[in-house]
């Protein structure tokens, strides 16, 4: 079965990236310290850091890098460049937009998609039975409120970054329960991961009890 | 040594409390559920609760329990009711307050300190030793502003919360690196403590390299 599975790293008190994220600076002030788990302590390093992950950290990026397709809002793509039109393996990407793709953005494996749930739907149409790789904090918003995100991967930073953009900010009202899959330690960073449970069918006794 | 150690349940999200907190409403809406590891599922079953605790649970309320001193913001102690004057076993309790305490605040064990400075200095002197409890999301600001917070032990709880009171908001912008003591899997909890690592001090390599 194929699920979505948002992937993002996270201080410890909540950012996905430092203050002033925009073009040009897409992590945002110090935003980088949060990603150096993969891609080392310097962005040139970048493709060697990856090569180098072992043990717990190699486990999540193969995970990752598995996924048959990538869901992503606009506002990440554009920081990201639209990863050239390749996130990985060339699979296909589907960009939460209600506008028109820049042309500069059009690639034959990216397709824009006006609203969350269409867009996971083709997303695990195209993954063919793997795994959707999330990414973007609106768009995992989104995803959570319509009940079409599956996962939660979040690679827990032991930093507090004081200020910068959250993961969790201006979230729908709803409490969603998570079940924690499992918690793994790599070198520098938590990969906790969770599966978003259905609303209405809790797993605790004790809402068992207050259901009753 | 004493150290002062912060004790909070978190959400997920970074919730520490439900919307509307106040007077009668210490937890907020719904923010008992992030206290149902520790007291239960209800409030009534509290001490029958933290009397069946096991495993790590059982560990962490015992280290608690075990502190010579509570640390706590003013908004907290009385949201509290003060514990009564006890928060454990009759340990001293100094509030941080610039404000007089009301008469009904008052209680042998209780000292009221203006800055968070003098405060864990008093702490620390009246735990003989032992570490001192920290209790508020106030006060770990102010205290790790200052350089006077050594630990956080952060419970976070399976669950996005959507809004609430965060533990880390409208902090100062310094970055604070931490690191990771031990994570501990209790019962639909896990136990995060870290270090608060002191400004200047690296522990990565990939900082040692920066700092050359």
């Amino acid at each position: 079965m194929s699920n979505t599975v948002l992937s993002m790293s996270m201080s410890v008190d909540g950012f996905i990236a430092g203050p002033h994220d925009g073009p040009g600076n897409g992590l945002g002030d110090g935003g980088h310290r949060l990603h150096e788990w993969c891609i080392g302590p310097t962005d040139t390093t970048r493709h060697g850091a990856a090569d180098r992950l072992t043990g717990a950290d190699r486990q999540v990026m193969d995970e990752l890098l598995a996924t048959g397709a990538v869901l992503v809002g606009r506002r990440t793509f554009e920081l990201s460049g639209g990863w050239g039109g390749d996130h990985h393996d060339g699979v296909p990407i589907v960009v939460v937009s209600r506008q028109e793709p820049d042309a500069a953005l059009r690639w034959p494996a990216v397709t824009y998609l006006g609203d969350v749930t269409s867009a996971v739907r083709a997303a695990k149409d195209a993954a063919a039975g793997k795994d959707v790789l999330v990414h973007g904090a609106l768009t995992a918003r989104l995803a959570l409120a319509a009940g079409v995100l599956d996962e939660l991967q979040i690679h827990l930073v032991p930093v507090l970054l004081g200020r910068g953009r959250r993961l969790f900010d201006a979230m729908p009202p709803d409490r969603h329960e998570l079940e924690l899959v499992h918690a793994l330690d790599g070198a520098g960073v938590q990969h906790l991961r969770y599966r978003v449970r259905p609303a209405g069918r809790p797993l605790h006794g004790s809402d068992d009890e207050e259901d009753r």
